[in-house]
Protein backbone atom coordinates (compact mmCIF):
# COMPACT_ATOMS: atom_id res chain seq x y z
CA UNK A 1 0.00 0.00 0.00
CA UNK A 2 2.87 2.54 0.45
CA UNK A 3 4.11 1.39 -2.23
CA UNK A 4 1.29 2.17 -3.86
CA UNK A 5 0.68 5.36 -3.31
CA UNK A 6 4.03 6.32 -4.70
CA UNK A 7 3.40 5.62 -8.23
CA UNK A 8 2.29 8.61 -9.86
CA UNK A 9 -1.61 9.12 -10.70
CA UNK A 10 -2.56 8.95 -14.46
CA UNK A 11 -6.22 10.54 -15.36
CA UNK A 12 -7.04 9.32 -18.27
CA UNK A 13 -9.59 11.15 -20.43
CA UNK A 14 -11.07 11.68 -24.26
CA UNK A 15 -13.82 13.06 -26.55
CA UNK A 16 -15.01 10.10 -28.72
CA UNK A 17 -16.66 8.47 -25.60
CA UNK A 18 -15.41 6.26 -22.79
CA UNK A 19 -16.30 3.30 -25.43
CA UNK A 20 -13.78 4.19 -28.42
CA UNK A 21 -10.60 2.09 -28.96
CA UNK A 22 -8.45 5.10 -28.60
CA UNK A 23 -9.24 5.41 -24.80
CA UNK A 24 -8.64 2.02 -24.61
CA UNK A 25 -5.59 1.69 -26.64
CA UNK A 26 -4.22 4.75 -24.24
CA UNK A 27 -5.13 2.80 -21.17
CA UNK A 28 -3.29 -0.05 -22.46
CA UNK A 29 -0.05 1.86 -23.50
CA UNK A 30 0.69 3.62 -19.75
CA UNK A 31 -1.10 1.15 -17.23
CA UNK A 32 2.47 0.04 -16.58
CA UNK A 33 3.69 3.16 -15.71
CA UNK A 34 1.31 4.52 -12.69
CA UNK A 35 -2.05 4.27 -11.19
CA UNK A 36 -4.50 4.43 -14.26
CA UNK A 37 -8.01 6.23 -13.51
CA UNK A 38 -10.65 6.63 -16.10
CA UNK A 39 -13.13 9.60 -16.30
CA UNK A 40 -14.42 9.71 -20.03
CA UNK A 41 -17.62 10.93 -21.58
CA UNK A 42 -20.43 8.43 -22.66
CA UNK A 43 -20.58 9.25 -25.65
CA UNK A 44 -18.65 11.09 -28.74
CA UNK A 45 -17.93 14.73 -28.05
CA UNK A 46 -15.43 15.60 -31.16
CA UNK A 47 -16.40 19.16 -32.61
CA UNK A 48 -17.01 20.52 -29.00
CA UNK A 49 -13.93 22.62 -28.73
CA UNK A 50 -13.51 24.41 -25.21
CA UNK A 51 -17.75 23.52 -24.17
CA UNK A 52 -18.52 23.29 -20.34
CA UNK A 53 -21.90 22.10 -19.56
CA UNK A 54 -23.98 24.74 -18.34
CA UNK A 55 -27.60 24.75 -17.53
CA UNK A 56 -28.22 21.21 -17.41
CA UNK A 57 -26.61 18.38 -14.54
CA UNK A 58 -24.34 15.97 -14.95
CA UNK A 59 -23.85 12.27 -14.45
CA UNK A 60 -21.41 10.21 -13.51
CA UNK A 61 -21.79 6.37 -13.38
CA UNK A 62 -19.15 3.96 -13.01
CA UNK A 63 -17.66 1.22 -15.27
CA UNK A 64 -16.43 -1.79 -15.48
CA UNK A 65 -14.57 -1.45 -19.07
CA UNK A 66 -11.07 -1.27 -18.80
CA UNK A 67 -9.54 -4.66 -16.31
CA UNK A 68 -8.39 -3.99 -13.23
CA UNK A 69 -8.85 0.07 -13.38
CA UNK A 70 -11.38 2.53 -12.29
CA UNK A 71 -13.48 3.87 -14.78
CA UNK A 72 -16.15 6.44 -14.52
CA UNK A 73 -18.63 7.76 -17.46
CA UNK A 74 -19.59 11.49 -17.48
CA UNK A 75 -23.02 12.64 -19.28
CA UNK A 76 -21.13 16.19 -20.12
CA UNK A 77 -18.04 17.00 -22.02
CA UNK A 78 -14.22 16.48 -21.82
CA UNK A 79 -13.82 19.29 -19.79
CA UNK A 80 -16.75 18.21 -17.51
CA UNK A 81 -14.85 15.10 -17.22
CA UNK A 82 -11.84 16.84 -15.97
CA UNK A 83 -13.19 19.14 -13.45
CA UNK A 84 -15.44 16.33 -11.83
CA UNK A 85 -12.19 13.98 -12.00
CA UNK A 86 -10.12 16.23 -9.92
CA UNK A 87 -13.56 17.48 -7.79
CA UNK A 88 -15.61 14.37 -7.24
CA UNK A 89 -13.49 11.31 -8.16
CA UNK A 90 -9.97 11.64 -7.34
CA UNK A 91 -10.63 14.71 -4.65
CA UNK A 92 -6.67 16.11 -5.19
CA UNK A 93 -4.60 16.39 -8.74
CA UNK A 94 -3.27 13.67 -10.43
CA UNK A 95 0.03 13.31 -11.07
CA UNK A 96 -0.63 13.62 -14.75
CA UNK A 97 -3.67 13.91 -17.23
CA UNK A 98 -3.77 12.23 -20.71
CA UNK A 99 -5.76 12.70 -22.91
CA UNK A 100 -7.27 10.68 -26.31
CA UNK A 101 -5.86 8.78 -28.79
CA UNK A 102 -8.10 10.61 -30.68
CA UNK A 103 -9.49 9.38 -33.51
CA UNK A 104 -8.33 12.13 -36.31
CA UNK A 105 -5.47 14.23 -36.48
CA UNK A 106 -5.25 17.73 -34.33
CA UNK A 107 -2.26 19.27 -35.60
CA UNK A 108 -1.92 23.02 -36.62
CA UNK A 109 -5.67 25.02 -36.43
CA UNK A 110 -6.93 22.25 -34.97
CA UNK A 111 -5.96 22.25 -31.66
CA UNK A 112 -8.73 25.23 -30.83
CA UNK A 113 -11.45 23.23 -31.82
CA UNK A 114 -9.96 19.92 -30.60
CA UNK A 115 -11.97 18.24 -27.37
CA UNK A 116 -8.96 16.36 -26.95
CA UNK A 117 -6.98 19.44 -26.63
CA UNK A 118 -9.48 20.99 -24.70
CA UNK A 119 -9.62 18.31 -22.19
CA UNK A 120 -5.66 18.68 -21.79
CA UNK A 121 -5.64 22.23 -21.38
CA UNK A 122 -8.49 22.09 -19.00
CA UNK A 123 -6.32 20.23 -17.09
CA UNK A 124 -2.98 22.58 -17.52
CA UNK A 125 -5.48 25.18 -16.60
CA UNK A 126 -6.44 23.27 -13.39
CA UNK A 127 -2.10 23.05 -12.65
CA UNK A 128 -2.14 19.76 -14.16
CA UNK A 129 0.58 18.59 -16.35
CA UNK A 130 -0.55 17.30 -19.58
CA UNK A 131 -0.87 15.23 -22.72
CA UNK A 132 -3.31 15.65 -25.50
CA UNK A 133 -2.58 12.63 -28.21
CA UNK A 134 -4.01 12.05 -31.86
CA UNK A 135 -3.58 9.19 -34.52
CA UNK A 136 -4.28 10.23 -38.27
CA UNK A 137 -6.53 7.66 -38.49
CA UNK A 138 -10.22 8.18 -37.84
CA UNK A 139 -11.58 4.36 -38.60
CA UNK A 140 -12.61 2.84 -35.45
CA UNK A 141 -10.17 -0.03 -36.64
CA UNK A 142 -7.46 1.81 -36.70
CA UNK A 143 -4.39 0.21 -35.82
CA UNK A 144 -2.33 1.91 -32.21
CA UNK A 145 0.40 -0.30 -32.18
CA UNK A 146 2.70 2.53 -32.53
CA UNK A 147 0.41 5.38 -31.02
CA UNK A 148 0.72 3.00 -28.02
CA UNK A 149 4.57 2.23 -28.72
CA UNK A 150 5.54 5.78 -29.27
CA UNK A 151 2.84 7.30 -25.81
CA UNK A 152 4.63 4.56 -23.30
CA UNK A 153 8.13 6.27 -24.64
CA UNK A 154 6.75 9.70 -24.22
CA UNK A 155 4.80 9.39 -20.95
CA UNK A 156 7.64 7.11 -19.14
CA UNK A 157 10.26 9.81 -19.78
CA UNK A 158 7.95 12.49 -19.00
CA UNK A 159 7.24 11.41 -15.49
CA UNK A 160 10.41 11.00 -14.51
CA UNK A 161 10.86 14.52 -15.06
CA UNK A 162 9.73 17.39 -13.21
CA UNK A 163 7.36 19.53 -15.04
CA UNK A 164 5.99 22.56 -14.81
CA UNK A 165 2.20 22.46 -13.56
CA UNK A 166 0.91 24.29 -16.73
CA UNK A 167 2.90 21.86 -18.76
CA UNK A 168 0.98 21.12 -21.96
CA UNK A 169 1.90 19.10 -24.94
CA UNK A 170 -0.30 18.13 -28.16
CA UNK A 171 1.09 15.12 -29.82
CA UNK A 172 0.16 13.98 -33.27
CA UNK A 173 1.22 10.22 -34.42
CA UNK A 174 1.15 9.54 -37.93
CA UNK A 175 -0.48 6.38 -39.44
CA UNK A 176 2.23 4.40 -40.21
CA UNK A 177 3.27 1.13 -38.49
CA UNK A 178 5.85 1.41 -36.43
CA UNK A 179 9.06 0.74 -38.16
CA UNK A 180 7.82 3.30 -40.31
CA UNK A 181 8.00 6.35 -37.87
CA UNK A 182 11.45 7.98 -37.87
CA UNK A 183 10.76 9.22 -34.29
CA UNK A 184 9.58 12.65 -32.42
CA UNK A 185 10.08 15.90 -33.63
CA UNK A 186 9.64 19.09 -31.16
CA UNK A 187 7.81 21.16 -33.25
CA UNK A 188 5.50 24.52 -33.85
CA UNK A 189 1.61 24.94 -34.46
CA UNK A 190 1.31 25.22 -38.54
CA UNK A 191 -0.79 28.17 -40.05
CA UNK A 192 -2.61 25.19 -41.60
CA UNK A 193 -6.56 24.76 -41.85
CA UNK A 194 -9.12 24.05 -43.13
CA UNK A 195 -10.87 25.87 -46.16
CA UNK A 196 -14.28 25.64 -45.86
CA UNK A 197 -17.04 24.98 -48.64
CA UNK A 198 -20.82 24.41 -47.63
CA UNK A 199 -22.38 22.04 -49.68
CA UNK A 200 -25.83 23.79 -50.39
CA UNK A 201 -28.77 21.24 -50.94
CA UNK A 202 -32.43 21.74 -51.19
CA UNK A 203 -34.74 19.83 -49.09
CA UNK A 204 -38.08 18.27 -50.05
CA UNK A 205 -39.67 21.97 -48.91
CA UNK A 206 -37.79 23.16 -51.27
CA UNK A 207 -35.48 25.27 -48.77
CA UNK A 208 -31.55 25.68 -48.58
CA UNK A 209 -29.86 23.86 -46.19
CA UNK A 210 -25.98 23.18 -46.09
CA UNK A 211 -23.87 20.50 -44.85
CA UNK A 212 -19.87 21.61 -43.75
CA UNK A 213 -17.10 20.45 -46.26
CA UNK A 214 -13.50 21.90 -46.62
CA UNK A 215 -10.14 20.41 -47.66
CA UNK A 216 -7.06 21.07 -45.52
CA UNK A 217 -4.52 23.62 -46.76
CA UNK A 218 -1.30 23.96 -45.45
CA UNK A 219 0.22 27.92 -45.42
CA UNK A 220 2.79 27.44 -43.52
CA UNK A 221 6.58 26.53 -45.47
CA UNK A 222 8.42 26.38 -42.32
CA UNK A 223 9.75 22.91 -41.84
CA UNK A 224 9.67 23.09 -37.55
CA UNK A 225 5.94 22.57 -38.03
CA UNK A 226 3.82 19.97 -36.57
CA UNK A 227 2.20 19.19 -40.22
CA UNK A 228 5.90 19.29 -41.77
CA UNK A 229 6.69 16.68 -39.28
CA UNK A 230 3.75 14.30 -39.66
CA UNK A 231 4.13 14.34 -43.59
CA UNK A 232 7.58 13.41 -42.94
CA UNK A 233 6.76 10.15 -40.94
CA UNK A 234 7.38 12.05 -37.58
CA UNK A 235 5.47 11.94 -34.16
CA UNK A 236 5.03 15.82 -33.99
CA UNK A 237 5.10 16.95 -30.44
CA UNK A 238 3.73 20.64 -29.77
CA UNK A 239 4.18 22.36 -26.10
CA UNK A 240 1.03 24.45 -25.82
CA UNK A 241 -0.11 27.26 -24.34
CA UNK A 242 -3.42 28.98 -22.56
CA UNK A 243 -2.44 32.50 -22.03
CA UNK A 244 -3.41 33.24 -25.60
CA UNK A 245 -2.08 37.32 -25.38
CA UNK A 246 -0.55 38.08 -28.80
CA UNK A 247 2.26 40.04 -26.74
CA UNK A 248 4.12 41.54 -29.81
CA UNK A 249 0.71 43.15 -30.73
CA UNK A 250 0.25 44.69 -27.68
CA UNK A 251 3.40 46.05 -27.62
CA UNK A 252 3.13 47.45 -31.68
CA UNK A 253 -0.19 49.03 -30.20
CA UNK A 254 1.18 50.35 -26.94
CA UNK A 255 3.32 52.20 -29.21
CA UNK A 256 1.13 53.24 -31.62
CA UNK A 257 -2.67 53.25 -31.10
CA UNK A 258 -4.12 55.85 -28.60
CA UNK A 259 -8.27 56.06 -27.79
CA UNK A 260 -9.20 59.88 -27.04
CA UNK B 1 -23.13 53.29 -55.45
CA UNK B 2 -19.35 53.93 -55.92
CA UNK B 3 -19.31 55.89 -52.57
CA UNK B 4 -20.95 53.05 -50.82
CA UNK B 5 -18.54 50.66 -51.98
CA UNK B 6 -15.38 52.42 -50.41
CA UNK B 7 -16.80 52.07 -46.95
CA UNK B 8 -15.56 49.47 -44.68
CA UNK B 9 -18.11 46.24 -44.50
CA UNK B 10 -18.72 45.32 -41.48
CA UNK B 11 -19.54 42.11 -40.18
CA UNK B 12 -21.57 41.68 -36.97
CA UNK B 13 -22.06 37.89 -35.02
CA UNK B 14 -22.64 37.29 -31.49
CA UNK B 15 -23.01 33.63 -28.93
CA UNK B 16 -26.17 35.24 -27.40
CA UNK B 17 -28.37 35.05 -30.21
CA UNK B 18 -29.40 37.52 -33.09
CA UNK B 19 -32.03 38.47 -31.02
CA UNK B 20 -30.24 39.34 -27.41
CA UNK B 21 -30.17 42.97 -26.96
CA UNK B 22 -25.72 42.75 -26.95
CA UNK B 23 -25.80 42.67 -30.60
CA UNK B 24 -28.44 44.86 -31.33
CA UNK B 25 -26.16 47.78 -29.33
CA UNK B 26 -23.22 46.59 -31.21
CA UNK B 27 -25.01 47.59 -34.64
CA UNK B 28 -25.84 50.90 -33.03
CA UNK B 29 -22.39 51.59 -32.36
CA UNK B 30 -20.82 51.01 -35.71
CA UNK B 31 -23.93 51.47 -38.04
CA UNK B 32 -22.39 54.88 -39.00
CA UNK B 33 -19.10 53.44 -39.50
CA UNK B 34 -19.67 51.04 -42.85
CA UNK B 35 -21.91 48.73 -44.54
CA UNK B 36 -22.86 46.24 -41.69
CA UNK B 37 -24.27 43.34 -42.11
CA UNK B 38 -25.35 41.06 -39.11
CA UNK B 39 -25.05 37.09 -39.68
CA UNK B 40 -25.50 35.45 -36.02
CA UNK B 41 -26.90 32.39 -34.27
CA UNK B 42 -30.99 31.45 -33.99
CA UNK B 43 -30.56 31.01 -30.55
CA UNK B 44 -28.22 31.55 -27.27
CA UNK B 45 -24.97 29.57 -27.55
CA UNK B 46 -23.31 30.51 -24.29
CA UNK B 47 -20.30 27.81 -23.34
CA UNK B 48 -20.10 26.12 -26.60
CA UNK B 49 -16.42 27.77 -27.40
CA UNK B 50 -14.79 27.23 -30.51
CA UNK B 51 -17.75 24.35 -31.65
CA UNK B 52 -18.86 23.46 -34.80
CA UNK B 53 -21.35 21.55 -36.25
CA UNK B 54 -20.52 18.56 -37.88
CA UNK B 55 -23.26 16.05 -38.57
CA UNK B 56 -25.81 18.33 -39.25
CA UNK B 57 -27.47 20.72 -41.42
CA UNK B 58 -26.96 24.22 -41.34
CA UNK B 59 -29.95 26.43 -41.66
CA UNK B 60 -29.68 30.20 -43.02
CA UNK B 61 -32.87 32.46 -43.24
CA UNK B 62 -32.66 36.18 -43.50
CA UNK B 63 -34.64 38.51 -40.91
CA UNK B 64 -35.33 41.57 -40.76
CA UNK B 65 -34.72 42.72 -37.31
CA UNK B 66 -32.11 45.82 -37.48
CA UNK B 67 -33.61 48.29 -39.01
CA UNK B 68 -32.03 49.23 -42.60
CA UNK B 69 -29.58 46.53 -42.21
CA UNK B 70 -29.04 43.15 -43.93
CA UNK B 71 -29.59 39.95 -40.98
CA UNK B 72 -28.98 36.43 -41.49
CA UNK B 73 -30.05 33.92 -38.91
CA UNK B 74 -28.21 30.70 -38.59
CA UNK B 75 -29.11 26.92 -37.19
CA UNK B 76 -25.64 26.86 -35.95
CA UNK B 77 -22.37 27.97 -33.94
CA UNK B 78 -20.73 31.63 -34.10
CA UNK B 79 -18.26 29.88 -35.95
CA UNK B 80 -20.42 28.08 -38.33
CA UNK B 81 -21.55 31.83 -39.13
CA UNK B 82 -17.79 33.22 -39.76
CA UNK B 83 -17.78 30.51 -41.97
CA UNK B 84 -21.16 30.88 -43.79
CA UNK B 85 -21.14 34.68 -43.61
CA UNK B 86 -18.17 34.67 -45.40
CA UNK B 87 -18.70 31.82 -48.32
CA UNK B 88 -22.57 32.49 -48.56
CA UNK B 89 -23.74 35.53 -47.76
CA UNK B 90 -20.81 38.18 -48.07
CA UNK B 91 -18.71 36.05 -50.87
CA UNK B 92 -15.72 37.81 -50.18
CA UNK B 93 -13.96 38.74 -47.02
CA UNK B 94 -15.51 42.00 -44.81
CA UNK B 95 -12.90 44.48 -43.66
CA UNK B 96 -13.70 43.73 -40.10
CA UNK B 97 -15.62 41.20 -37.90
CA UNK B 98 -17.05 42.35 -34.94
CA UNK B 99 -18.59 39.78 -32.09
CA UNK B 100 -20.59 40.55 -29.25
CA UNK B 101 -21.96 42.44 -27.17
CA UNK B 102 -21.26 39.50 -24.97
CA UNK B 103 -23.51 39.59 -22.33
CA UNK B 104 -21.00 38.83 -19.37
CA UNK B 105 -17.12 39.31 -18.92
CA UNK B 106 -14.84 37.22 -21.32
CA UNK B 107 -11.87 38.47 -20.15
CA UNK B 108 -8.72 35.82 -18.41
CA UNK B 109 -9.20 32.54 -18.92
CA UNK B 110 -13.09 32.70 -20.33
CA UNK B 111 -11.35 33.66 -23.93
CA UNK B 112 -11.15 30.41 -24.49
CA UNK B 113 -14.28 28.90 -23.99
CA UNK B 114 -15.94 32.08 -24.93
CA UNK B 115 -18.09 31.65 -28.39
CA UNK B 116 -17.96 35.63 -28.61
CA UNK B 117 -14.24 35.52 -28.78
CA UNK B 118 -14.38 31.96 -30.92
CA UNK B 119 -16.50 33.90 -33.40
CA UNK B 120 -13.61 36.48 -33.52
CA UNK B 121 -10.77 34.22 -33.40
CA UNK B 122 -12.29 32.02 -35.79
CA UNK B 123 -12.45 35.43 -38.31
CA UNK B 124 -8.34 35.85 -37.53
CA UNK B 125 -8.02 32.24 -38.69
CA UNK B 126 -9.51 33.75 -41.85
CA UNK B 127 -7.14 36.23 -42.55
CA UNK B 128 -10.03 38.75 -41.37
CA UNK B 129 -8.99 41.44 -38.49
CA UNK B 130 -11.50 40.97 -35.64
CA UNK B 131 -12.45 42.20 -32.28
CA UNK B 132 -14.60 40.42 -29.64
CA UNK B 133 -16.61 42.70 -27.11
CA UNK B 134 -18.05 41.79 -23.62
CA UNK B 135 -19.82 43.83 -21.08
CA UNK B 136 -19.41 42.84 -17.46
CA UNK B 137 -23.25 42.71 -16.97
CA UNK B 138 -25.60 39.61 -17.64
CA UNK B 139 -28.72 41.10 -17.35
CA UNK B 140 -30.85 41.56 -20.13
CA UNK B 141 -31.62 44.83 -19.05
CA UNK B 142 -27.57 45.79 -18.98
CA UNK B 143 -27.26 48.98 -20.09
CA UNK B 144 -24.91 49.54 -22.72
CA UNK B 145 -24.32 53.08 -23.04
CA UNK B 146 -20.79 53.36 -22.24
CA UNK B 147 -20.04 49.73 -24.46
CA UNK B 148 -21.54 51.88 -27.55
CA UNK B 149 -19.24 54.61 -26.90
CA UNK B 150 -15.76 52.80 -26.60
CA UNK B 151 -16.82 50.18 -29.37
CA UNK B 152 -17.34 53.11 -31.73
CA UNK B 153 -14.35 55.17 -30.66
CA UNK B 154 -12.22 52.05 -30.79
CA UNK B 155 -13.60 50.70 -33.74
CA UNK B 156 -13.40 53.90 -35.74
CA UNK B 157 -10.20 54.65 -34.80
CA UNK B 158 -8.91 50.80 -36.24
CA UNK B 159 -10.56 51.17 -39.16
CA UNK B 160 -8.04 54.31 -40.09
CA UNK B 161 -5.35 51.88 -39.63
CA UNK B 162 -3.98 49.20 -41.94
CA UNK B 163 -4.19 45.94 -39.85
CA UNK B 164 -2.69 43.27 -39.86
CA UNK B 165 -4.94 40.47 -41.25
CA UNK B 166 -4.80 38.08 -37.97
CA UNK B 167 -5.23 41.14 -36.05
CA UNK B 168 -7.54 39.99 -33.14
CA UNK B 169 -8.58 41.87 -29.53
CA UNK B 170 -10.79 40.62 -26.78
CA UNK B 171 -12.57 44.12 -25.26
CA UNK B 172 -13.96 43.86 -22.27
CA UNK B 173 -16.10 47.07 -20.72
CA UNK B 174 -16.66 47.21 -17.15
CA UNK B 175 -20.37 47.62 -15.87
CA UNK B 176 -19.87 51.50 -14.77
CA UNK B 177 -21.97 54.88 -16.29
CA UNK B 178 -19.68 55.94 -18.88
CA UNK B 179 -18.41 58.98 -17.17
CA UNK B 180 -16.60 56.68 -14.29
CA UNK B 181 -14.99 54.42 -17.05
CA UNK B 182 -11.31 55.51 -16.95
CA UNK B 183 -10.53 55.27 -20.13
CA UNK B 184 -9.07 51.91 -22.66
CA UNK B 185 -6.33 50.42 -21.46
CA UNK B 186 -3.88 47.84 -23.45
CA UNK B 187 -3.22 44.30 -21.48
CA UNK B 188 -2.36 40.80 -20.86
CA UNK B 189 -4.82 37.55 -20.38
CA UNK B 190 -4.96 36.99 -16.39
CA UNK B 191 -4.27 33.87 -15.21
CA UNK B 192 -7.67 33.60 -13.26
CA UNK B 193 -10.28 31.16 -13.21
CA UNK B 194 -13.07 29.71 -11.94
CA UNK B 195 -12.50 27.53 -8.98
CA UNK B 196 -15.27 24.63 -9.79
CA UNK B 197 -17.25 23.39 -7.09
CA UNK B 198 -20.23 20.74 -8.23
CA UNK B 199 -23.02 20.66 -6.56
CA UNK B 200 -24.07 17.78 -5.88
CA UNK B 201 -27.91 16.52 -5.00
CA UNK B 202 -29.90 13.79 -5.58
CA UNK B 203 -32.81 12.99 -8.21
CA UNK B 204 -36.08 11.72 -6.92
CA UNK B 205 -34.98 8.25 -8.20
CA UNK B 206 -32.20 8.13 -5.21
CA UNK B 207 -29.78 8.78 -8.13
CA UNK B 208 -26.83 11.53 -7.53
CA UNK B 209 -26.58 14.50 -10.52
CA UNK B 210 -23.87 17.88 -10.14
CA UNK B 211 -24.98 21.38 -10.69
CA UNK B 212 -21.40 23.06 -11.96
CA UNK B 213 -20.56 26.02 -9.92
CA UNK B 214 -17.84 28.07 -8.74
CA UNK B 215 -16.49 30.91 -7.38
CA UNK B 216 -14.04 33.38 -9.91
CA UNK B 217 -10.44 33.78 -8.54
CA UNK B 218 -7.48 36.13 -9.75
CA UNK B 219 -4.26 34.33 -9.12
CA UNK B 220 -2.72 37.03 -11.50
CA UNK B 221 -1.34 40.37 -9.33
CA UNK B 222 0.64 41.74 -12.02
CA UNK B 223 -0.94 45.39 -13.15
CA UNK B 224 -1.00 45.14 -16.87
CA UNK B 225 -3.58 42.13 -17.18
CA UNK B 226 -7.04 42.30 -18.18
CA UNK B 227 -9.19 41.67 -14.78
CA UNK B 228 -6.82 44.47 -13.08
CA UNK B 229 -8.13 47.05 -16.11
CA UNK B 230 -11.58 46.03 -15.39
CA UNK B 231 -11.77 46.09 -11.91
CA UNK B 232 -9.72 49.97 -11.80
CA UNK B 233 -12.75 51.05 -14.08
CA UNK B 234 -10.95 50.73 -17.67
CA UNK B 235 -11.78 48.68 -20.52
CA UNK B 236 -9.54 46.49 -20.91
CA UNK B 237 -7.87 45.03 -24.41
CA UNK B 238 -6.20 42.10 -25.03
CA UNK B 239 -4.14 41.47 -28.48
CA UNK B 240 -5.45 37.65 -29.23
CA UNK B 241 -3.34 35.22 -31.13
CA UNK B 242 -4.23 31.76 -32.11
CA UNK B 243 -0.89 29.96 -32.25
CA UNK B 244 -0.88 28.34 -28.97
CA UNK B 245 2.85 27.20 -29.50
CA UNK B 246 4.64 27.51 -26.06
CA UNK B 247 8.20 28.78 -27.42
CA UNK B 248 9.82 28.89 -24.14
CA UNK B 249 8.55 25.28 -23.25
CA UNK B 250 9.40 24.00 -26.79
CA UNK B 251 12.92 25.62 -26.49
CA UNK B 252 13.49 24.06 -23.25
CA UNK B 253 12.41 20.37 -24.35
CA UNK B 254 14.70 20.90 -27.31
CA UNK B 255 17.75 21.27 -25.29
CA UNK B 256 16.94 18.66 -22.74
CA UNK B 257 14.69 15.92 -23.58
CA UNK B 258 15.47 12.76 -25.62
CA UNK B 259 12.94 10.25 -26.85
CA UNK B 260 15.46 7.38 -26.98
Amino acid sequence: MAQAKQLPTILITNDDGITAPGIRNLVEAVKNLGNVIVVAPDKAQSGMGHAITIGQPLRMNKVDLFEGIEAWQVSGTPVDCVKLAVDKILHRKPTICLSGINHGANHSINVIYSGTMSAAMEASIESIPSIGFSLMDYSVEADFTASRFYINKIVGSLLKKKLDKHFLLNVNIPKLPLELIKGVKMCKQAYAKYEEDFDERIDPQGRKYYWLTGKFINFDKAKDTDVWALENNFVSVVPVQFDLTNYKLKALLEKNWTIK
